[in-house]
């Protein structure tokens, strides 16, 4: 039964089957709204579902959007995957014109005013000064005086030209590595896969240069992004969140920072490791 | 040429080709031995290269070349791949005996005594109150009194019992996810693969529990796993890390921490952000 060889991970602080102090309530599940849930169908029949953060990037989520509704990137591709660094998405030709209604080049909008978040690590980290999740469940980090999303494994960020610029949102990436922190502050950072990343994080890494496939062959294509709000009723899928201000996933933290003994702790951990769960709404 | 579009990720500290005072020096690469380098061949033909540690977890890594040299692993598998945590590999049958001169319930290696690295990150982390590299380009983390191997993306660690267990070292892990830092301490660290990952971490994941295929058809067959020391000359591989007490490796780490403008950074890094290419021997 494997029972001896298996590497005994402990159960991320959402995973929460029995009774605890740590483990939700249905009181704790929000639903995420229908237009904030972004639905990329790819070729495999896969679908990767990526919840969006209209409240950190507004203009990038209302290009996505916009982008979406368009049909914009029915015939993009998942083109560039780099090994423990991203994989990326849009159009890989770069020739493709941008649908009416969208700001071209919007404000990068990296940072928002710095605030307290419902629940903070006890342990600074090697890239704020301080990082916690947010009442709706957002990894968040500040210097103090702003707040960002963190650029954790599964992120969503916008893909963009040598800084100061950002990009539209056309191209998104998402890291496929160990969190790419170093990103945190340089890159519009518009949502979180919420589903379906191991799609995304299994596909067949590119030798060439940044990861980019070599030849449109390997490019694995995209059906369609839909919006979950655009999409008919039978077909639209609906998700929820586990909010994070309430005891129970203050207590599910404070697990995973100081565990159980025999497991050995430093009383720390970092915040891309206690990301709340988005499920689907049970039926 | 999607230079527009490409994400413009910051060259790894190791990667430096142009001259710079960040950039390695010939006298800077220093030969690995022979019998400290793991070759593992897959179905698909691919290698995968581990580079051991025998400093660090001396009695497990005598057990894996005990296992290599009985070519134990040679039909083996890659039996396990969940999404954002690890891949593991070796007897998924859990009945295969151990050969002749295994330690077959050795101490657990989890930490050595503590030591000054030859860098050390200037911001502490959310898992240990110091951490850096070692002179020969090992990750390690330290709480004051003892000091260990850090569970960055791409180590790899000892599949074990509940604690306060060890494992032998014939079921190995690496994690395909961001570091997986909360295992330090917890498992024995053996070494670090530094070819052929993506062979790994591209895997299909397994959605059944803790991510270990359902079938046998799913496991991908280990062909063979040999030290480089006891390969045909031939076929060989030779590899060389890049040491870390120098001025050129401070420099890398150093602009990784506070990146040149406009890239914004917080004058901190991870230490999982820095790790030392270990290449191929040029010939």
């Amino acid at each position: 039964m494997l029972s001896l060889l298996l590497l005994a991970a402990a159960p991320p602080p959402q995973a929460a089957p029995a009774a605890s102090p740590a483990n939700p309530v249905e009181a704790d599940w929000h639903a995420v709204p229908d237009d904030e849930l972004l639905v990329m169908t790819l070729a495999t029949g896969k679908q990767v579902v990526i919840r969006l953060a209209p409240g950190f990037a507004p203009a990038h989520v209302a290009n996505i959007r916009t982008l979406a509704r368009a049909r914009w990137w029915d015939d993009a591709s998942v083109y560039r995957v780099q090994e423990n660094w991203v994989a990326q998405w849009g159009d890989a030709t770069e020739k493709k014109p941008l649908p009416a209604g969208i700001t071209d080049h919007p404000a990068a909008e990296f940072e928002i005013a710095a605030f307290r978040p419902a629940v903070r690590m006890t342990k600074a980290d090697s890239y704020s000064t301080a990082s916690g999740i947010t009442a709706d469940g957002w990894p968040v980090a500040t210097n103090g005086r702003q707040a960002w999303l963190t650029h954790c494994y599964g992120m969503v960020g916008v893909a963009r030209d040598a800084l100061p610029s950002t990009g539209s949102g056309a191209e998104l990436f998402t890291p496929i590595g160990q969190s790419a922190r170093r990103l945190d502050r340089n890159y519009t950072v518009v949502g979180r896969i919420v589903e379906g990343m191991g799609y995304l994080s299994g596909l067949p890494r590119s030798d060439a240069a940044m990861g980019v496939y070599a030849s449109a062959a390997e490019r694995l294509p995209i059906v369609s992004v839909r919006l979950a709000s655009d999409m008919p009723a039978g077909d639209r899928p609906h998700f929820q969140y586990r909010s994070a201000d309430n005891p129970r996933f203050a207590a599910a933290v404070a697990k995973r920072e100081t565990p159980d003994a025999p497991t050995v702790g430093l009383g720390g951990a970092a915040v891309c490791d206690v990301l709340p769960t988005v499920r689907r709404t049970p039926r």
